[in-house]
């Protein structure tokens, strides 16, 4: 059991700022890694779409065998993570939570900000796992929906983003917040940009960072944590899969890792299937 | 369950470092506390007569109804956590591992050093638990044995105190680390003036803080977390025990967390027994 890898999942990209922060922090361990991009953003989409999709990619890793899963999307998260802890049989983490304790921790003005997708504010999922701990705080839900289609379609390098991220950002600007949760796995990957618009002050938390200290309790807790020997006896691996274009998954996920031999698969939908044609 | 309090216990007012942090990050949780003053310091002692002691401890919080306990001693966390594990009904976690993964997390030279007690060097917890985080670290586990002394008899302000902490840090300085482990719950109380003969490139790391976190994780992944809600309508209690003197005790941690108020009860030893007399 503690030799299997730990199982991330994400409607395309942005999972991938929270296996970054795996394969730092928890260097012994295997992970492997799917990405639902054919049918990205998750985050217009209704809630229960959301959770059937993300109940499809969590067959598809239990099937490959895994010991714990990393629901390493905010929109998924809120739509699915209470049913698949009763479901399944191994331990499930979201993204949400980890966030929410971080940004309590932070704050002091007590004004927090959160920026994500449109389904995860319908959830106000963290709104309300906030003050569920901290009543005294205010939490700014805010929608940006153009960030991941900004990150997914690789523009933000673009000179126009910058302007679109200061108007998107603009109605927080305004509430004094003094931490800012990036709900959103995707939006790390714009950390630099974020920060630069929100200003010096507000401080950004990556909930993705924070859900890897999780994921890392959780497994020393159940006895599920790999070690350095059995890193040495048994090298930890990594595995990537898209329902969407495995080439472009590749290119992307070489350069944001530094990793120019890493493989990326492809995955096919059948009706409520995915299936893995690699090996056939 | 949710109702129920956090168990904390420790070999005197180390522990107290730990609770500080779970009143602050979980405001809404219930704690009762049993220092064992009366058998303190725990450090020089053998791990088997620590570990007679912690089951005592845990007998006696498991009588007055946990739904967690956190043993907030490193010392009894090294001699009693695998074992406490096995046999009690409800989640239970040490200072030690909590500590390490945030060591590891913080050290950019790969050089980390821990000071402890003797008991805690003897077991070589944390260099196990860190290097089979991360085999590339070097761990310097070092006892500063007077340390637990001069916090339980209350003696940080005396002026030769300073000394003593610059003679028994020493061997560490040499050794050039980015980071240390306070790797005893009393020693956060020593904190400012561990700072100053260490220096400031050096990240001193609180593993009862870092313990907190933990805890706050495991309440949310095991829906133990009461809300604020719950805690409008039962708000949350502080129940305080000690084996020692009572009114000692309870003048430090009145002061300690400025609460003038603060009750501490006096438990007696009878045989393999705590025996709570304040209520007879």
């Amino acid at each position: 059991m503690r030799d299997l890898p730990i199982g991330f999942l994400d409607s395309g990209f942005g999972g991938l700022t929270v296996v970054r922060q795996s394969l730092k922090q928890l260097p012994n361990e295997s992970i492997i890694y799917i990405g639902d991009s054919a049918r990205a953003p998750y985050g217009p989409r209704p809630l229960v779409e959301v959770k059937k999709y993300i109940k499809q990619l969590t067959h598809f890793l239990m099937n490959q065998g895994i010991k714990m899963l990393v629901i390493a999307c905010n929109t998924g998260t809120a739509a699915a993570l209470n049913e698949l802890k009763d479901e399944i049989p191994i331990p499930v983490v979201g993204v949400i939570h980890a966030g929410s304790r971080s940004a309590i921790k932070m704050t002091e003005n007590q004004r927090i900000g959160v920026i994500c997708t449109q389904g995860t504010v319908e959830s106000h999922l963290y709104q309300t796992v906030i003050q569920n701990k901290e009543k005294n705080v205010t939490v700014y839900e805010h929608a940006v929906p153009e960030f991941v289609k900004i990150v997914e379609e690789q523009r933000i390098q673009e000179p126009e983003t910058m302007e679109t991220i200061k108007q998107d950002l603009f109605p927080l600007k305004e509430h004094n917040i003094d931490t800012l949760v990036l709900g959103c796995t995707h939006y790390p990957l714009m950390r630099n940009e974020i920060q630069e618009v929100m200003g010096p002050d507000v401080t950004l938390i990556d909930s993705g960072a924070e859900t890897i200290s999780e994921v890392s309790a959780l497994l020393d807790y159940f006895n599920l944590s790999r070690t350095s020997d059995d890193n040495d006896k048994n090298p930890a691996t990594q595995t990537y899969f898209t329902t969407g274009n495995g080439e472009g998954f590749e290119k992307f996920t070489q350069i944001l890792f530094n990793q120019p031999d890493l493989k990326v698969q492809e995955v096919e939908i059948v009706g409520d299937e995915l299936v893995d044609n690699s090996n056939t």
